[in-house]
């Protein structure tokens, strides 16, 4: 039985994922369950009001769940997803969005994914996801 | 008192919304607590796995609920919101997100956002948000 | 292969289900994917600020969610639910939970159920939930 | 001006929370922003299957984030609820509600309200709610 490797799964996963690319993040930490991101708001992630667009952040923790939740091997589907928002972003902000697993059942697991200022640690938004997981593999490596 | 005009609204703060424009949003309809738009999936909306990001879709579900939402001419904030995901979309698919008005109190307000493929109205993604309702117009128009 | 029949297993569930007993819900409709059930709000129901406890309602709401999802036959387990409150309703109030499939899917299935007043329609709450769907039988019947 | 006191003001909002006294709740500790409540699972809170009603335990996680939320003496109505279930729980079973404040606005505020076994430790379901912080003081004490 081949090791399941984290690193190798996310690079997998990142080489094809083109709009993860386009919001330009970046491996900050991942094992298995938990997942680090950085990115850098451009100011075409910004809505009508210039801010962050709220689909944006909300897309970056979601890559940050996809890369936690695969990371143990099996293909793992989001099922639903909520974001609360608790401050605006604006452009030039780095963001870190840290994805930890709440709980890992045999078909479902849930995380918890925060977006932060990385120089000031204020919280931007609160994620919540849940995937079910598939029994296919992803790999092998 | 000026009416209120959802249209112009929706152009005044469509012109900024740089992020809408790159997911190639178009109006189709809109009026008080109601907005209706198109997008057309592209590969660089894609994720690992070959099929439209579920950021993306919910990027495009919030935009059509900030239009919606904004539409009465009082700036609303997004404060939480939360997809569920049915079926999956593919480059090429053209897209509608339909907004309606769940609820609608002083201080804030519910709408519902379904994301379904124009051409089979299958529907892909669920969409739930709420905002707070500033005193603040937007406008004047 | 034994026709399910959604009345049966309701009444099934229902004999053995304390918590909805306590809560007086009566059933209005049931069939496959559906759920309508009706309850009178008691003054026990009631929390510290004299109006029904978001709990209560929540709960009725997740009765007729569960009725609605095993009522295919398969034994469905809540993954996750959301309430977005619109209205306080107090004791006296009969209330109406009706639960509407939005998605079944093979291994997971997502309704809404909407909690209104029975004489001025007007909504209270707003429920979504997922369930998982095992592929263990309700019944036979 | 007087000073605010959360165990006043629960003592004040409890007295009258007929469904919490229901419940069973005890209170372990309260201060500005977080709560924790004990109570004990009982046979008349079971479901058609014979475990804990998904409704009374979001019911109890309920009862702690109004506890907190009102705890800084304004009067916080709750606006949006989510409830993501990790483990069933039996009759007998002793569980704990622990409140604590993500994020604290001038006009809304979000909780997280972790329910888990007393003796184990382990976690049944994370709750997260919204309030809308209304500007009537709860009081005076």
């Amino acid at each position: 039985m081949p090791t399941v490797d984290p690193i190798a799964i996310y690079e997998q996963m990142m080489k094809e994922d083109h709009f993860s690319q386009w919001l330009g993040v970046k491996l900050i930490k991942i094992s298995a369950g938990y997942c680090q991101l950085q990115m850098t708001v451009r100011s075409d992630m910004l809505n009508g009001f210039g801010i962050l667009h709220g689909g944006v952040s909300f897309s970056f923790a979601d890559s940050a769940f996809a890369f936690a939740s695969n990371s143990h091997g099996r293909l793992s589907v989001s099922q639903q997803a909520s974001m609360t928002y608790a401050k605006p972003a604006k452009a030039g902000d780095v963001l870190i969005a840290e994805a930890t697993q709440l709980n890992l059942g045999n078909k479902t697991a849930t995380f918890d994914v925060k977006v932060y200022q990385k120089h000031t640690q204020e919280t931007i938004a609160f994620f919540r996801g849940s995937v079910y997981r598939t029994s296919k593999e992803i790999g092998p490596y």
